[in-house]
């Protein structure tokens, strides 16, 4: 840790807590109370709550731009990368982001009460299905300060208390942009417990974040490098909404125009090689790699992408190197892609099922017979046909907001919104039955 | 282990077998393949297969009989209790009661490919929310046979595969039905690993279940006593769908008619004692504690059923016992109540969110408002307003069958029927947009 810290406030949040186990044990007692009051707010005191906190944001920009100079700052001092040191700064535009965020969480409808289903038994029973809240959600995140402020109001939104821990680097800009969510709950009469975001930078909070603070987390959203994801899968004792790898597919089938292909996989590679919906791995028909192979391929080189691929690909261009086995599984989240020909869709289905990691696939073609044996077969969290695959995000989905995307199979599948952030339960209205 | 066992067979069964692991993962590599075929099965097809098996398990009654024969003889020799015997025993009227559930199943709607949900984005995109079928189901039970039979045809209508992981009492009895399973699955042309049963006694199984089987078990469905509920809960490294303790109450709130009142409590207590819906705490609102309590605990006190009560319930009849602290939350499973005057429809929620097992609970009033405060703010899977809390059932939900009751707050909660046992994904049909 640096030394440059000389605020005692800070040289508590920089020193192992003596007593964390303590301090989390509190946080999540009081994170619970808190859920308890807003899983029954009204949709009204909470949208007030999320346009008071994107206000509060607001005018808090010059502290927050200020905790956020310091946090740079130490950074540099540490030789952080510059890929670190953009994720953490902030400036006048990415705070007004923030605000424009929230406002957006505030103006989706409340999920919360909603009937998803209702009937009535013969004997007279009335059953609904309603969405009710999670509960207490805790983040684990990593240098980006905004994840405070969306992650802080999609679960406000959904009537979940949340636990936000930041990442070290932005230590102070994560209490600066809390500060402001308080003040945000407070003008709105919420419990400020509500988002609560750990006071410390101790490590072994997150372990005991992962160990359920009690019975008292219902569910951890990491968001963060494959490390942190990794760590919080293995160690984690409550359920996790996450994914490890975003190995997504861009399948060229024999029905694919060509100029559409070379649209959708160029965006799909090269739009931004670093989000988990960028393409890893191009799968080619053999019965168009003749035509379409070679002019996909050189598309890619040219744009400076790195090729890896089998020999049918190698053929095509002399820039295009040997994938192994191993690149058929790997997310590069660069300018690479794996690159091989496959004996039309039901090989490719195979293929992508094999290595892939379940996020999102994608196949280009005006077959629509092959388009939907991919999009059945394929068991991933999103299927494509004739998009991108760099639309996996909750925002492009229009659920205004998403706190990550999950390739587990339960609850969550793909982006995570406002809706997945709540569960149910079954209300019954009788008139005296009992049960024979 | 009992020396009884001669043949072979059984003695395989019986002795710790050295190459668990490698069976345990084998079976586990077969499921996950047999889940890929069936998740892509036509609803006619599971149909097919589902009423197969019924007809295979009544022809093979015979079989079945004498297998358990052997069981309940087994479990004699041992001196096992008479509930286990009856958990156990099978005769005719049973086996045919199987039968007949597997056909209630094949007659429910399919789940699997039910678009729960579709839109069309601004750019033209449409995005679907499909049912698709969870992947592969682990099943840990102990002496009750027929959840083989239930289970097993449950999962394939949710287009599952399945791991069946019977207790050592019913061994014999679980090979018969899973026999005559696998008959009605290749009858169909289904593959048989769909459907399959631990084939061994060996209790590291059940571990090595609980590890999830390199990734091929995506949840454990745990039937059976809280021992076995609770080494499941603490042991699984895989989602869990299970509950375990039903500790639910019947509230008789200041609106409540005395008669209702009685026909409820009466049903939600003793009309089972050993099931998880049967109501272990009364609350009486102290409005009408003068004129209801006495009569509604005299009736439970004359029926054969122990009351422990605070002050004011030891009050009304000098054969209530004193409660202690432990019994507000103790599920008891027979004929014992425990018993308290509240401050109103809020003190008795105060109750209920601090010593329930957010399973069900019920309130009884003709007061609307209170009923709404109640089936609002009562955080339990079910809720109910004048009916008995033994309703808590797939069958009586209208579910066709159950694989269980959830009080886990993700994924699945209640009764676990088919549409709980699938996950979803998402369709992407476009265009050739890419992501600007």
């Amino acid at each position: 840790m640096n030394a440059t810290l000389t605020t005692p406030e800070s040289r508590l949040a920089e020193s192992r807590t003596p007593d964390l186990t303590v301090v989390m044990a509190d946080i999540g007692r009081r994170a619970r109370a808190a859920a308890q009051v807003i899983a029954l707010a009204s949709p009204i005191d909470k949208t007030e709550a999320l346009v008071a906190m994107a206000e509060a944001l607001r005018a808090a920009a010059p502290e927050i731009l200020a905790a956020n100079a310091e946090d740079v700052s130490e950074a540099r001092s540490r030789s952080a990368t510059a890929a670190l040191i953009d994720r953490l700064k902030l400036d006048e535009k990415r705070v007004a982001a923030m605000a424009e965020g929230i406002e957006v969480v505030a103006a989706l409808a409340d999920p919360v009460g909603a009937v998803m289903d209702a009937w009535t038994r013969p004997n007279g029973m009335a059953i609904e299905r309603v969405r009710v809240p999670l509960g207490v959600v805790g983040v684990i995140y990593e240098s980006r300060p905004n994840v405070t402020a969306d992650a802080g109001a999609l679960c406000l939104k959904a009537g979940n208390a949340v636990i936000l821990r930041g990442g070290s680097d932005s230590f102070r800009s994560s209490r600066a942009i809390h500060a402001a969510l308080v003040e945000g709950l407070q003008a709105a009469e919420m419990p400020a417990d509500a988002i609560q975001l750990v006071p410390t930078r101790d490590r072994a909070a997150v372990g005991l974040m992962l160990g359920g603070l009690d019975g008292n987390i219902d569910v951890i959203v990491p968001r963060g490098g494959k490390d942190l994801v990794a760590r919080v899968q293995a160690e984690a004792r409550v359920p996790v909404f996450s994914h490890l790898d975003g190995n997504c597919h861009v399948y060229v089938d024999a029905g694919a125009d060509l100029a559409m292909a070379k649209t959708i996989l160029m965006n799909a590679k090269l739009r931004r090689t670093g989000v988990c919906g960028a393409a890893e791995t191009l799968l080619v028909d053999r019965a168009v790699a003749a035509t379409h192979l070679a002019p996909l391929v050189t598309m890619l080189l040219d744009a400076g992408c790195e090729v890896r691929g089998d020999e049918a690909t190698r053929a095509v261009d002399a820039r295009v190197k040997a994938a192994t086995e191993a690149d058929w599984a790997t997310e590069y989240l660069d300018a690479i892609i794996a690159a091989k020909v496959v004996d039309g869709v039901d090989d490719a289905i195979r293929h992508i099922n094999r290595f892939g990691s379940h996020h999102t696939d994608a196949i280009v073609t005006a077959d629509q017979a092959a388009a939907e044996r991919f999009l059945a077969e394929v068991d991933s969290a999103i299927v494509v046909h004739n998009a991108s695959t760099q639309f996996a995000d909750g925002g492009e989905f229009g659920f205004g907001a998403e706190i990550g995307i999950a390739t587990g199979r339960l609850h969550a599948r793909g982006p995570v919104g406002v809706e997945q952030l709540t569960t149910f339960k079954y209300r019954i209205r009788g008139s005296g039955q009992t049960r024979p």
